[in-house]
């Protein structure tokens, strides 16, 4: 089997084979662009190194050695040879992009030979810094030594010999050289002369590097699989640090923040590599190249619209100016915000280039939820004291402690804190304390520094560039204009306009983003499922409606107990002891209610709302601690023995299989029967006055037919004397239940018969399926994550194989005996994108969410629908 | 629709639409016995009745009229003239016997004026005790006049006149009934004289009676439907109250206590109708009857054989003798105690008269229960206090504390106290407080009467007319031999011998019964499904392999860990803060685990034992008052404060849905390794030592596919290296896992790849399928038994709908990856014989449960094997 592909054998849709950046090496080189020759070595064959224990097979050595060959006589350079010096850089590409996670080696062939010719046909500056570069990359990949202790060397000769590397005479360079093979030497290694030992060497670093930790992580957060290898790009170098005519640089067909249709870019004179990604010396705007080497800029204008043309969408290019001739090095869909995404999405279909169809399957759902990110509320900013200015490298806005480690991050993280990573510049290894900050601040690097490309990659706001702030990492302090902040110091960050406040802000949701309208709209036409809110607060209820909610999927009616006057008539229900006092909670509650309901209704309007009745056990109302306990006795009148004894009767050992739910309902059926009072009285009256209404009344926790029919019967009732007394022309409510208990899934047909809807309660289902408590399960879920047991938290996906397969069954039960009833989900994977394809394929009829997870569930739909997903058929 | 039967009109056969007496009578008039003419109205008409509002239509009126006036041609009598009187009995007759639950009048078509004519005919005191007693029964049944008001006024009488009523002069007896008269008028209500009023009216109140509330209790206690409805048999009156000549009895074909083939009964002379049972008047033993009225005697001698003959079993016989002349009654299969009815079954299969299949379909498994009832230990008879001896009533031996009213023993029972009712006689009001009580002794009444009937339908041991006890039920005292119980008093009762102790006295269950072992043996060669036990210490597993098990489907190691010593080493393993105490802990944990499983699986041999892995969580082994934790930590050397923390830590808000099972075997895998390294440490042993040994080792809680991987993969390591160890031959053994989670039913054929064997754990499984906490249900499993929303406990008999639906459903999943798989079912309904038809319908291999209950689930998997009872198909 072919394990290596030349530039020129290869295209972009073999990027399973050759990774995201050979198959487009190759396609670029098809397409006639100045591509330096080179190969790839194909995932396969990475994936058979893993697999046999990092065994090099014969083969492919032998397959390396002819691409070399054909590279020599490509290039009419020698890699073996040591005249006409051929130089390769050896880097990774997966098939995902995957920034900064794998590892990369410049400028390899050199060695302490071979140096002093390629210094004699270049200058030796130029030559020995190759070289120490080489040394460097090659030590770090390759042994793991780390950069700062080369760092440090070169920085102790810089002030040794009181001038920049680039100005250091060949001895002062070869000095350089043999302290770094000290640190070699010292650490036990041995950099290898051999180019092509160096080679293979790379090579199988490269491999290796598939599994390293940050590549690990970096998958576990995108959901990358972890089978699929990463190839080997080898490739003839091109220099951008061969002198003033030289150049290298990354950018962007489009402004990745934005979606401006204007090249957005940077470079740095005389640099190499990752000297730009780095964002180790602060580049320059792509703009500056025009005056510097106006032919390569012009060039590069016309490579990049070629580009994107071909490709359809915005890309991310580096390049190499060598002496000033541009090379073209690597090309990708650029990452980018999700307002970019969008706009330049919908800029696509408008000048014709793709179809809304298109659009819709090029925006994701967590882009939409980036789209409403908060921002900080307006009212507060005009008096927020500005720390500093930065660049806007990724948009949102958050508020946090400072911290100055990625360890730290995580470890106040874990204590619930909020926190804001600020460092001078972030690297791969900050990856997990980045994944777990609220906002990320660099003082260094620009747009396309590593800090700025992961935070838009993961939605977190970031400012980057920052320099006003001196951040010194050894003493855990950033300074700004005199002032000193240290650990735990609050910041807010707004990453949309890169400013950084001293103070904690209070955010607020942006509402009125047309172009979001345009493309939701698009995905509603597509769409199966209906999107609901899960809301009861009339803020949550009108957000909800202005997001596009087609109506409430779940208002909880528990949360309105919680006022201060109101926790106390509700327990004064629940303690009393004689029907007086009962009956006069009952009412003070009943008034309370219907106040509620009369405004909550109001706001839904004429769109359908499901009101759960009330569902958690009675103890969750009364109150644990011996001081409100003793007041509670004084408001009550009672005794606080007398109180304490009450609640120890109604101690659960289990509460949440206990007595709540309609078990409530049917032990004292005056509390459902005042609720569904307290909502058609409202609904009335609303009535009369003109508004329209549509209660829909959802009795939770039913595992039994006659659980149901019991407290149905029983609201039937008081609702028909309300229309009997109040002389209006009934107008059309529903009665159904939460299906959230596996017994409910398995009788479903039985239920059907006796409910106007089903909504699936997702949460409590999902506990009593895995037999998980949500309250516990922090005990072992971390461990079951890490052991891969578990690969998805089952309360925020759902998890098909045994819940999904529950609902399957219960909706081909309910169907047979109530073809068409409503069928909804309500719990938490509601909202969840990755479950909504499954529930559509399930035949439910809406899902319902947190108003704020509306917009990305609208699109997740419109999304499904279009893929038709094909679940996994799981056979009975 | 024919709404009325005469005798000669009906057969056996009929029992659905004449009930069980009415059908014995037609069928017992078809062959020609003497049963005085009569006829049955249907259980169809008191249906309609009683749907109707108790409407009684005017087609069932005439219909009754024209069935009068024919028995009156019968008879050569009249019931509405005056002249050649004909008296009729009313009965209720359903199609179920239920003795005592019904209602009867007798004497009925008596007036002031007929009463006289009577007089006449016969003489004043026979028909004037005939026309008390018709007043009597009138008021109590239709009126619900009690029988102790008409008592009452007697017993004036009988004290001012000095005599007993047979004695009374007419003008005495008129005295009477106009006592009796005007007690009817106090309570406003009139005694017709109108005998076809009378009629109508008795038969109505029969009718009612289907409803009344002891009926519901005795049909609750039964599973008899209640929709069946009682059938009313009309007869022409005998009568035993005529004279010395005349008498009346109840007998049975063989003794109901022992099944021996002998005539056991009782008469009254000169007595009427329910006398004998109501246990008022001590009777004869039915071989006095032979001098008295030699012919009577053997007429019914010949009779007894005839109709145990026809019916090939033994009967109950009512007779009454007027005038020396035999009259039958009433015949019927009579109620047994559970032994009587395995001989009498043996014996009948001996003799030829029924099959051995036949014979297994008469012994219920609650008989076989009964057969293995606990009997005092011999050892502590011998010093036990003999407070009085009475009559064995109903056989079994129990321990408890005194009361002396239905009412107290049902208040003593809910507060958790093991109660004897003593009574002097009781009546089927008392029926509630019968059921609740351990014991039931009386001090009037013989082998038939209320008590000793009811008991041993019950399977209650009971002493009846012990009457050396003195009970006063004013004063709430029992008197014996000068000695004075109050309630609350402790006595042993021992219903098989018919003593009564003074003492406290510790049960041991019976072993050989012989008889049992042939029944069971039968059963076996029958049965698809296999039964095997639940049992860990050594006294219950030795129990369960006498009983007959076929392996031990579940020893749960967790009870192991509670010995004081043990439980001191879990603690300090569960609060170890170092590696060291850990592992020092567990090494003492394993020493103590290896005894424990070298006895068990000695004791078990080559028979299959699944062993549970440990499985409740961790806090359940730490203590939780404050004195234990003090101790504690003075034991371990810790701070109280520390173990307090740590107990806080632990600390679950739904243990049941928490840290247990197999997320502890995953999170800490050192536990289930020093488990399985006990169990086979201990099997190696053993084979060594020439045993056979079958572990089988159940992992629990298994909610996904890669958790039994996981602990699976960890556990064949630790058995490897054993086995390698040891030199010794791998002996066969399996790793299974429980299945007691919805998710695990869902994805039962994932698990079944990597499972030898299967489990249902129903307890939890009920658990999770209803979202019902055992530990919590109390508060409202009665409300909805009382509303009929449940109408069975599930955790008692399975849940054919939902949670059998999820066994199905798994059962059919697991065999489609497994199909050789063992499946059992090890939770509390295991071993129910009502679940187990449906677990051998659902495919199941063997059921388990406590070693006490393995001859009953025997005896029903024959039986379900020979009923191939079809479970309605519930459609997925």
């Amino acid at each position: 089997m072919k394990q290596i592909y030349h530039f020129n054998e290869g295209n972009t849709t073999m990027k399973d084979l050759l990774g995201g950046k050979g198959a487009n090496l190759a396609e670029m080189t098809q397409l006639g662009l100045p591509v330096p020759a080179g190969f790839t070595i194909t995932t396969t064959a990475c994936m058979q190194f893993l697999q046999q224990d990092d065994y090099f097979e014969q083969s492919l050595k032998e397959e390396v050695l002819k691409a070399i060959y054909r590279l020599e006589t490509e290039t009419g350079k020698s890699f073996l040879a040591d005249s006409s010096i051929l130089l390769v850089s050896v880097r990774s590409g997966a098939k995902f992009s995957m920034p900064g996670m794998m590892d990369t080696i410049l400028n390899l062939g050199l060695n302490d030979k071979k140096v002093r010719d390629f210094a004699r046909l270049t200058t030796p500056s130029f030559a020995y810094d190759c070289y120490r570069r080489l040394m460097q990359m090659f030590g770090d990949v390759v042994y793991g030594i780390s950069k700062e202790q080369f760092d440090q060397i070169l920085q102790k000769f810089e002030t040794t010999f009181d001038k920049a590397p680039s100005y250091f005479s060949l001895a002062e360079q070869q000095e350089v050289i043999k302290a770094y093979k000290q640190l070699f030497d010292k650490q036990h290694k041995n950099f290898p002369q051999d180019p092509l030992e160096q080679l293979f060497t790379a090579i199988k670093a490269v491999f290796q590097s598939w599994n390293n930790e940050r590549a690990q992580v970096y998958r576990n957060l995108h959901d990358i699989p972890f089978d699929l290898g990463t190839a080997v790009n080898v490739q003839s170098m091109v220099f951008g640090n061969s002198g003033e005519k030289s150049a290298t640089g990354v950018a962007f067909t489009r402004n990745p923040a934005t979606g401006e249709k204007k090249l957005f870019g940077e470079f740095l004179p005389n640099a190499q590599g990752e000297d730009v990604v780095a964002g180790i010396r602060t580049p320059q705007t792509i703009d500056k190249l025009k005056q510097l080497l106006p032919v390569a800029y012009s060039d590069f204008i016309d490579y990049a619209k070629i580009l994107e043309d071909h490709y359809k969408d915005m890309q991310d290019i580096e390049f190499t100016i060598e002496n000033g001739k541009l090379y073209i090095l690597q090309t990708r869909s650029g990452k980018r915000t999700a307002q970019a995404a969008l706009n330049i999405a919908l800029d696509l279909v408008d000048d014709g280039t793709i179809t809304k169809k298109e659009a819709l399957l090029r925006i994701t759902p967590t882009m939409v939820e980036q789209l409403i990110h908060p921002i900080f509320d307006p009212a507060e900013l005009k008096s927020a004291k500005v720390l500093a200015k930065g660049l806007p490298a990724s948009p949102g806005a958050a508020s946090g402690q400072i911290v100055f480690t990625a360890e730290r991050a995580k470890e106040l993280h874990e204590e619930g804190k909020k926190v804001i990573l600020v460092r001078q510049e972030t690297s791969p290894e900050d990856i997990e304390g980045m994944v777990v900050s609220e906002a990320i601040v660099t003082s260094r690097g620009g747009m396309t520094s590593h800090a700025a490309v992961v935070a838009r990659g993961m939605g977190t706001c970031c400012v980057a560039g920052c320099e006003e702030l001196i951040v010194n990492e050894t003493t855990q302090t950033v300074t700004c204009k005199g002032q000193t902040l240290i650990e735990g110091s609050t910041i807010s960050v707004d990453g949309t306009t890169g400013t950084i406040y001293q103070a904690e802000l209070k955010t607020v949701r942006p509402t009125d983003n047309q172009n979001l309208q345009r493309l939701l709209n698009w995905a509603d036409k597509e769409a199966k499922l209906m999107v609901r809110a899960n809301a009861e607060n009339i803020q949550d209820l009108s957000a909800a409606i202005n997001f596009g909610a087609s109506g409430i999927g779940l208002a909880r009616t528990e949360h309105m107990f919680f006022g201060e006057k109101r926790i106390l008539e509700m327990r004064r229900l629940i303690l009393a002891e004689d029907e007086t006092s009962f009956e006069v909670a009952l009412q003070r509650l009943l008034d309370f209610q219907q106040d509620d309901f009369y405004h909550m209704l109001q706001t839904v309007g004429e769109k359908p709302m499901v009101i759960r009745l009330l569902d958690p056990p009675m103890h969750e109302f009364l109150p644990t601690d011996p001081q409100t306990i003793q007041q509670l006795a004084k408001q009550l009148e009672k005794a606080p023995e007398q109180i304490t004894k009450q609640i120890a009767q109604l101690h659960e050992t289990n509460p949440m299989l206990g007595h709540r739910g309609c078990r409530l309902g049917i032990t004292e059926a005056r509390i459902y029967q005042m609720q569904v009072k307290a909502i058609f009285t409202s609904a009335i009256k609303l009535t009369q006055a003109g508004y329209s209404v549509k209660p829909e009344i959802m009795i939770p926790l039913v595992a039994e037919e006659k659980e149901l029919i019991e407290v149905k019967n029983s609201l039937l009732r008081t609702i028909k004397n309300l229309f009997e007394a109040s002389n209006v022309e009934p107008f059309p409510f529903e009665i159904g239940t939460m299906i959230e208990l596996p017994r409910a899934c398995m009788t479903a047909d039985r239920l059907a018969k006796h409910a106007d809807f089903f909504s699936f309660g997702t949460n409590d289902l999902t506990q009593m399926t895995y037999g998980f408590s949500r309250d516990d399960i922090g005990k072992f879920l971390p461990i079951y994550k890490e052991k891969g047991i578990l690969t998805q938290d089952p309360f925020q996906t759902l998890d098909q194989a045994g819940v999904g397969k529950l609902i399957q069954t219960a909706v081909k039960k309910a169907r047979q005996t109530n073809p068409n009833m409503m069928i909804g989900v309500c719990g938490e994977v509601g909202g969840d994108p990755n479950s909504i394809s499954f529930f559509q394929q399930a035949g439910v009829d809406y899902v319902s969410c947190s108003a704020y997870r509306i917009p990305a569930a609208r699109l997740a739909c419109g999304q499904a629908a279009l893929n038709d997903c094909r679940i996994a058929e799981i056979a009975l």
